[in-house]
């Protein structure tokens, strides 16, 4: 499959480049937070962590990206959002092929500023879901002015790409017969021990959203 | 503590600012990956993840996102290094009153190649322990040639902020009589059972830096 775009095209490790929107798709759903790349009234770019979601070919982003963006934005500048996901450390017998297992996906596009107060609810509906799935619905109904006061901002997915690493180290030929331990480090986002909160009310049990959830 | 520059100032959340370097340095350390951004000649963001290491006031850069500097960027143009570590998922009441807890750290400024082969060599070795502590020393010797294929780059920490939350949900004073579960899943990068290479010498044991391997 061929790259969207150019600009979205992986030129590096060109073997590790994954065009096909399925694949995609799941990296963006399993990801917690995405790291959104701008460019400042200023000329240098800042790239700010916040949490997202997808709806078919769009990704919402939520909160304060958006707000720097709107601040410092040019009306149809371009932005950048990128997700990675470790999935581990590939430990080889020398420096030079050690590398990282991961699935990353890069989305370039034009940002949008949700105002419609219908696609703006869902949106943060789809964002309160991604991180805690089923979460919207058990939570006291949001209001007028939350909805207000929060900004959701709108990329199309139609230009994105993602980039993975699977598998053990690739050693240099001549490297295995080194008496070197190799091998894969698996990395893992976990969740502990949960801490309710102190002023929950008698009888409230923790949901089975919350208490078994998991990521991935 | 005042910011070290406006750019670098947090202004959304202004209390979750901290621009102590110590505080800053930890951070830089214990995360994994960082995520740089860059302007491209085409005059767009671009976000792209890699390793780095820390060596007092310097921030190097492996890999990939140099060769794309290389490539694209203008001599003296200026990049943003964001690290970010995912601490928990905070569940709120509210809807609106969810986030997160998270440790993050911006950098700007203006990035350097490495091309000093001694400054080159001790920051590979400097990455290669980022990621895997007292790995370089078990490792085959680095070539000459596998020192000039890699690309180093060095980013001054002049402007660099934190910014962090920690704690549960503080949802508004009405919605505590709400029969609603809250609190915090908190969230760690965990490694998972080692994965040996299938072609490890006879006789030849996972180091203990492997074998107890954690982060943070």
């Amino acid at each position: 499959m061929d790259a969207p775009s150019r600009r979205v095209e992986v030129k590096r490790a060109a073997e590790r480049a994954n065009y096909d929107r399925a694949v995609i798709d799941a990296i963006l759903d399993e990801a917690l937070i995405c790291h959104v790349g701008i460019i400042t009234a200023e000329g240098h770019p800042v790239v700010i962590p916040t949490i997202h979601a997808r709806d078919g070919d769009t990704v919402y982003m939520h909160g304060s990206p958006a707000s720097r963006l709107l601040r410092t934005m040019n009306p149809g500048a371009e932005i950048c959002l990128t997700v990675t996901l470790l999935d581990g450390i590939v430990v080889a017998r020398s420096a030079f092929h050690h590398s990282m297992n991961y699935r990353s996906v890069v989305v370039i596009g034009t940002a949008r500023i949700v105002d419609d107060p219908a696609e703006k609810l869902a949106a943060l509906e789809l964002v309160t879901d991604h991180v805690v799935p089923g979460r919207w619905a058990q939570c006291r109904p949001v209001t007028e002015k939350e909805i207000k006061g929060t900004l959701v901002t709108a990329l199309s997915l139609d230009e994105a790409s993602a980039k993975i690493r699977t598998g053990g180290p690739i050693d240099d030929e001549e490297d295995y017969e080194l008496p070197i331990w190799a091998g894969v480090i698996p990395l893992e986002l976990t969740p502990g021990a949960r801490v309710p909160d102190d002023r929950i009310l008698d009888g409230v049990d923790m949901p089975p959203n919350v208490a078994t959830y998991s990521r991935g």
